[in-house]
């Protein structure tokens, strides 16, 4: 079955907000057999809602339209819902209680707008709403899908995991979509391409088999994609061409599909029973920040540092005043000192530091905006090795600190730290 | 002038990455007076591609395409494009030059998937690429524009920026657009409906102005725009529905367009000479990494702490143990201590403390999933406020440090802290 995901908002079409709920829903449907072939913006305008319902209804089994169902004025996809399928609007009572308790569980008034939001178009199956107050509308005709939910991601995810998910998942749809993900970094798009030259032609000669390359500032993400009559028979093809990928590219792989580089580490780090303490300057928290994103992270992440100062560099994690000033804060030395003297004071197995130049400001010529140095120290050793990245201030974070932790993933793992890019 | 956006790439169709160029590109054409009323995105599939392309030329004055312009060999759009204005590759030596030294500077070789990305569509102007290695195209046709830029953010972005807007800015379009956003935090969108309901019929007698509500886990943004003839009489309109809207909910505006709440606060603390630590347990180093994401954040940033173990919270800001015990780790006392301990360590002028239960696990009846408790210290005192946020783990990170920061920015501007929701 294939579906064209359909967003509403002006907020979208000038830029003001990126649209999260695409790719939410095309990999939630994608999970039980629906593809997204296509996937469409429009504003709150009803010509263009109607002209866009109308084309997506006419080529697809599945119509997915996300947006405009607030209680303002400005929301108007319910009533071009309404006048798509021909009916009126109803009040549902189940709606009705969701909105009162809603706001009885708040202690708020409910307002006249919300009383409205309990009327529904007449013939349509009500998705309710447990995380906020719009419901969403599902129709089903000859054998096709209508579905209709809020644009606020939250209530969005809700909606799709606890009905849209389920219900397709009861109905079996023939052919059968794998992807896998193999998500590398500290290796190039063209390089990564040179390794896996001798695949090429293995892949040229499968139909039902793609491989793409997508590159982020952080790494870039090996995709298998195989279309099959059978789910063991995607498994097979799947299998094979991951195996064929590893032999050539291993080292550079750190997880896979949906999975995180704190969310492997965080693995590795509970089952070696290993605990962490980071010394944060250019990245300002985000590696810390990273690292308890992952649920379960207080059992090996003790704490961070963010020495943000100079002054903060000595007085929390003892760095030499005299490194400071014969080398610099951007230095090997300094952030050799900040990991070991995080790791003694936390008194962790290992410690990570990072210290750097994130820009726009602050570069020298010898000193360049990018240059970053990470400190690792455990009780073996501690050492700092020097990177240079580009990208503006926000990106020189991210791809610094995976830097960081794809070294701490390499130490962990005893793969050799590759210093080539 | 209006625009089609259309974006090309599996990886949108099957959710695996989430499309943040067409917003970029919506806002950046927006200020040059092109209004995007469509996007639209395909895979990498020659035909849904030349479909896309033809029903967008067809309606648009100006179609921007990204994506599909990489090395390997599932990036399809050169082909693509070049079947859909009936032309043939070239070799581009400027593109070539630029190739070569982007691989020469890493000193990197240079591989045969890169040096064909020299050739380019016969008849177009090359938007050459100054931060990765696939070019942009650019045809004009009849007073037409068809733009295609690789898919990876910042080399679009870069393309956008240095050959698109300034291309177009030259160029004059008749009807100008303005917006205005004001961006509020700790109030719903209902509510702020409610407090704004004397502006609504203000607002309906209006044909060229709209006011829409956006809401977002941190907050609901309000976008007044307006369609005018004349830039002067865009701002005009503009200046008199934000008075009308700022007499009825100042105290919850926290910034305007695309200002966030740490560089407004960034701001007031550089102008106040003022100087700021952070105590983080629940929020793991978001806040400081939110902080630090403004440039020049080290003139007012001293450091933070990540004090994810009660152990860390007692050694670094001497939280005391039987607070700890008594009270357990989330609670006001202990909010209090670190927010004071924070403050007295870094030798700051403010600091800001946070603990509470992130979750999926570690909530009790008593003290559930999203209790959060916020603390302040400066000279004159310390406190600590009680929130309970709704959502997901992350969800619950972005709300707790968008409420720390509000509280400071409530602070600083002497505004009553708002205990309302």
């Amino acid at each position: 079955m294939n579906t064209e995901i359909i967003s509403i908002g002006d907020e979208l079409l000038i830029g003001q907000v990126i649209n999260t709920n695409q790719a939410y829903i095309a990999e939630r449907l994608n999970s039980v057999g629906i593809f997204a072939d296509r996937m469409t913006t429009v504003g709150d305008n009803e010509q263009d809602i109607l002209s866009a319902f109308d084309q997506a209804w006419k080529t697809h089994t599945v119509v997915t339209v996300t947006g405009g169902l607030g209680p303002t004025h400005d929301d108007i996809t319910r009533a071009a819902v309404c006048k798509f399928f021909q009916t009126d609007l109803v009040i549902d009572d189940e709606t009705l209680n969701n909105v009162t308790s809603f706001f009885r569980r708040r202690n708020l008034p409910l307002t006249e707008l919300n009383r409205d939001q309990a009327r529904v178009p007449r013939g349509c199956t009500v998705i309710q709403n447990t995380k906020g107050t719009a419901p969403g509308y599902f129709f089903e005709r000859d054998e096709k899908f209508f579905i209709v939910m809020p644009g606020v991601p939250y209530e969005m995810k809700e909606m799709t995991d606890s009905f849209v998910v389920p219900f397709f998942s009861s109905r079996p749809t023939g052919t059968v979509i794998q992807h896998r993900t193999l998500k590398t970094t500290g290796i190039s798009e063209s390089f990564l391409a040179e390794k896996l030259k001798d695949i090429t032609p293995l892949l040229s000669s499968k139909k039902n088999v793609t491989l793409a390359y997508l590159p982020s500032p952080t790494g870039v993400r090996l995709r298998i994609s195989v279309k099959a009559q059978s789910t063991a028979e995607a498994a097979n093809e799947i299998r094979f061409f991951e195996q064929a990928i590893r032999s050539k590219v291993e080292p550079y792989i750190y997880g896979t599909d949906s999975e995180e580089l704190e969310e492997v580490i965080g693995r590795i780090l509970t089952e070696k029973l290993l605990t962490l303490a980071i010394a944060e300057s250019c990245t300002g928290g985000f590696i810390a920040h990273k690292i308890t994103n992952v649920s379960g992270s207080s059992t090996y992440f003790e704490r961070g540092y963010v020495t943000y100062s100079n002054e903060s560099k000595c007085t929390e994690l003892g760095a030499p005043r005299t490194a400071i000033q014969q080398f610099g804060t951007v230095s090997k030395e300094v952030a050799e000192a900040m990991a070991f003297g995080a790791r003694k004071k936390a008194n962790t197995s290992i410690a990570l530091a990072v210290t750097g130049i994130a820009g726009p400001t602050g570069g020298t010529e010898e000193k360049p905006v990018g240059l970053v140095w990470i400190g690792y120290s455990d009780e073996q050793e501690t050492f700092a090795i020097k990177n240079i990245f580009s990208g503006e201030r926000t990106i020189i974070k991210e791809r610094a600190a995976q830097a960081a932790l794809e070294l701490l993933r390499r130490k962990l793992l005893l793969i050799p730290i590759d210093s080539n890019e």
